[in-house]
């Protein structure tokens, strides 16, 4: 089991901590790269030798925060992760360097407490959030190249302040980062306002899929495992299309099917508020939470419509009658 | 000429005033709407009497705010203009109520100067930033609802914190009104979660017709006059569509075609760092900025097309050339 720990101790940790090894998890969002980063040049300030390290690698978008990954040019002697909740997030390919975790610093509340201490503070939005408080503690200036890694962090994580997650203090933290210089006009365009040529054209195909089904109120897009080849766009690069569907007026329930390499079809189910998409997601034998869900089912596409859409149609006159009995 | 007044003289203003008739501009946005909002619920706490008036009416998804819009209920007494940069921008509908303006306050540096006396702060993202802090001067509380109103007018303004005029003071001012009850995730749902049908077959249209030139840097969308009507979509929900061309990887230069019902082809600019989109726009007629510009051009699909794409390819050459000298 894990040590929680108060966040003077991991200051004390880290300000003693040599020879850092920085773990970020799999398909590496921007608050894990921006988090690690954000310590990575912390702690060189501090004259100590870091790296980071990701199963995936650093994706290149993330180029701004020139970070040194970690190819064995030393031996670890302390290794931190940020902003990863389970050891199975760290992904096969890195396993030799995650069998001690010395400290996890981390805002998941479902952190599995996999590490020999752990620093966690699950009311912050982003683990860039807490590192803010963190690394000026260390004695460390917050240079315009550390606040541009945490506004990576906190500014993704947020969905740059859209989500339900941002909080004052997520809104604190990023004006304290644009007085510190965070380049706020390149990261957004980089992280907010770019879609690979790929992306576009799987969502041209997606549109013209698109169907309404219940007069209106449920919204259906899919991509077949021929149509996702054809776009050439990464899987990973499809993920925040399923917040498409349920965008449109009058749509409570946002489908978004999406054929997997071995044939089964994945299904995103986001709702609005009054319709509970877990609920349908976990009659088909998935799960998630009260807006956003999903399940996966094997069959064509034809058996999948039918069985998400009766699932849809049973939901919806459960909250409709909910909503009479109110 | 306007008087330019300072904050405490324009909140003695406000609370001497009765009957106040506030104005936001046509075709409104967020920020004029939020801001007559927030003044409306400050001046109605105070006991006074007052009304928002708006020659395209209170759009139907601000109606969380509540407001009592002006039907000539009352003799106004004090006019205030909110967010409004010139008088041409009321609309001719409400002619007979913009002939004298008792005071405006507004963040637009070309603000023309139209009323007897205006508070104006062209560092402020959004005159919903002025609001704030003029508001609890006025010896009024910052109910939820005022909060509602200006983190609307912030949130859009900023394009929810993405652009470039977002500043520290902009995220603090969010801070504050989530701290004082803002709706943040209704609101954020409303105002950025949101598309018609008509504006997503619109979309779907558009992309159907994407084309790429210049080796991928230039990226073009258009639609008919045929196809708007066909898709159903007002013509303001289109403004922001504007972006998605730009928004795509190595695009430097984002042309949006749009046919006028005359038959024109008005036509939007949009461009990465480096190559100057007013440029472009003003060897057709048209001006703007450097990154964002437009004109109008007569003549069929095809010659417009050609004359725009003859000028994008000798202003990419122009661009080239600079960064060589560079």
């Amino acid at each position: 089991m894990t040590e929680q720990l108060k966040m003077e101790e991991a200051i004390g940790r880290l300000v003693k901590a040599e020879d850092v090894l920085l773990l970020c998890h799999k398909n590496p969002d921007g608050d894990t790269i921006g988090s690690a980063g954000a310590l990575f040049w912390a702690l060189k300030s501090l004259g100590k030798q870091a790296a980071v390290l990701c199963a995936d690698g650093i994706p290149d978008r993330y180029g701004y925060m020139e970070l040194t990954p970690f190819e064995g040019q030393f031996t670890p002697r302390y290794v931190v992760a940020v902003d990863v909740a389970s050891i199975q997030l760290f992904g096969d390919s890195i396993r030799d360097y995650t069998r001690q975790i010395d400290l996890c610093i981390d805002h998941h509340s479902s952190n599995a407490g996999y590490a020999l201490e752990t620093l966690l503070d699950a009311g912050a939005a982003a683990t860039a959030e807490i590192l803010y408080r963190l690394i000026p503690s260390m004695g460390v200036h917050l240079t315009p190249q550390i606040a541009d890694c945490l506004y990576t962090g906190l500014s993704t994580d947020t969905g740059c302040f859209r989500f339900s997650n941002t909080t004052a203090n997520s809104h604190q933290v990023a004006a304290g980062l644009i007085g510190s210089g965070a380049r706020l006009e390149e990261l957004n365009t980089i992280l907010f306002e770019s879609k690979s040529r790929e992306r576009i054209e799987a969502e041209r195909i997606a549109l013209d899929q698109l169907e309404y089904h219940f007069d209106g109120r449920c919204a259906l897009i899919y991509l077949t495992r021929e149509q996702i080849a054809e776009s050439g766009v990464e899987p990973d690069e499809l993920e925040n299309m399923t917040s498409l569907p349920r965008m449109i007026e009058g749509v409570q329930v946002g489908l978004t099917l999406r054929q997997q390499p071995g044939g089964s079809y994945k299904i995103s189910v986001r709702t609005q508020e009054g319709v509970d998409a877990c609920a349908i997601a976990q009659r088909l034998g998935g799960g998630g939470h009260s807006r956003a869900a999903g399940c996966e089912l094997e069959g064509n596409l034809c058996n999948t419509k039918a069985a998400i859409l009766a699932e849809v149609e049973r939901e919806l006159a459960a909250a409709d009658k909910e909503r009479e009995q109110a």
